[in-house]
């Protein structure tokens, strides 16, 4: 099976305008992403991005409407790196509770390297979600996905019940993942995450099963 | 069975200080109560409680170690109120499943209509929460001994398997719980939290009860 890509999984963020392919989009991206690292998304501009990488601030609202679009698609990148983990976990040829169990793993790991090591990269996730960005809610919608397809192949499988609301259930089952990877959760909680995501999807995957 | 009361839910919030029976203490709370549901609890000095109610800062040290310290005493008052309400629920003479629903629904319940019409307290609660104020860990620590109590009756009863950790799944369950009653998730997510703990609370108890 074909690796999917960052570009595959996750849809174009918002807030971008002018040709698609441009190397100067990607070039601005990159920048504002070490930047940003750096110096922290809330205390930068447009203009300090712009004086950073050389060019004038209407050069780049040529490509992004906006500081926050410019954000989106750093979020976009990031959190089109831990789906198309989760995308190659949920399309494994392996029963379906084994790989729900290694996508809350997944998640939590990957939350945690972030919340450790790239600070800066977890305050803009952060403020993706506080300030409901659309690639908040786009990647929302894309676990759920994930998870429907894992679900559901487990009930056609006959290894998991059916009695439920296959919707209703695979929401459930996305809340639960919020715990192990919302930033304001991870933040108050840092210990025993990776536990924390064993014992939770002992419980759920206990609850999806059939009697 | 004697419907417990706050004080008997409830340990004494950190902080306090000086004689326990105290009508000062009581009256100082009250009126902070009022005060920060006003104000603001951040916006709020020792010194503007002080002057609000016509004692002397000094004389409110004597029995609050700081601003914090009376945050603690009003949050411990309203979660008392709920851990009431759920202590009731716990100890009812029901299938253990029904109670847990239940409790899901009422905290469901209690965190709307606080976050609806009572926004400063919920506010406080927030910075509980965020800033890691004993009362916080402390109602956190008694919901859990509420959900392993209802647990342990529903795997003696034989309604509830037996075979997973009751403490590690009574740790999972009260993650779950968290999901409808967290102040940042609940800011974030308005619409439908009533359904959302439905759900929820479905997939668990399917998880929690005997094949």
């Amino acid at each position: 099976m074909k690796k999917p890509t960052a570009e595959t999984v996750m849809p174009p963020t918002a807030g971008q305008r002018g040709p698609a392919e441009h190397d100067r989009r990607a070039q601005i991206i990159e920048a504002a992403d070490a930047y940003f690292r750096h110096y922290g998304y809330n205390k930068t501009t447009v203009a300090d991005l712009a004086k950073a990488i050389g060019l004038s601030t209407a050069y780049i609202y040529k490509f992004f409407d906006s500081k926050q679009a410019v954000g989106e698609a750093i979020c976009g990148k990031c959190l089109g790196i831990i789906l198309d983990e989760l995308t190659k976990i949920a399309h494994a040829k392996r029963p379906a509770d084994e790989r729900l169990a290694e996508m809350y793993i997944s998640i939590a790991r990957e939350s945690e390297r972030r919340f450790f090591h790239d600070r800066r990269l977890h305050d803009i996730i952060n403020i993706a979600r506080a300030s409901q960005w659309q690639i908040a809610k786009d990647h929302q919608a894309a676990v759920l996905e994930l998870i429907l397809h894992v679900v559901a192949e487990g009930r056609a499988a006959g290894e998991f019940e059916t009695d439920s609301s296959l919707f209703k259930t695979c929401n459930a089952v996305a809340e639960t993942f919020l715990l192990v990877w919302h930033p304001v959760l991870l933040e108050e909680r840092l210990d025993g995450l990776e536990e924390r995501a064993a014992e939770i999807s002992a419980l759920v995957l206990r609850g999806l099963r059939k009697k």
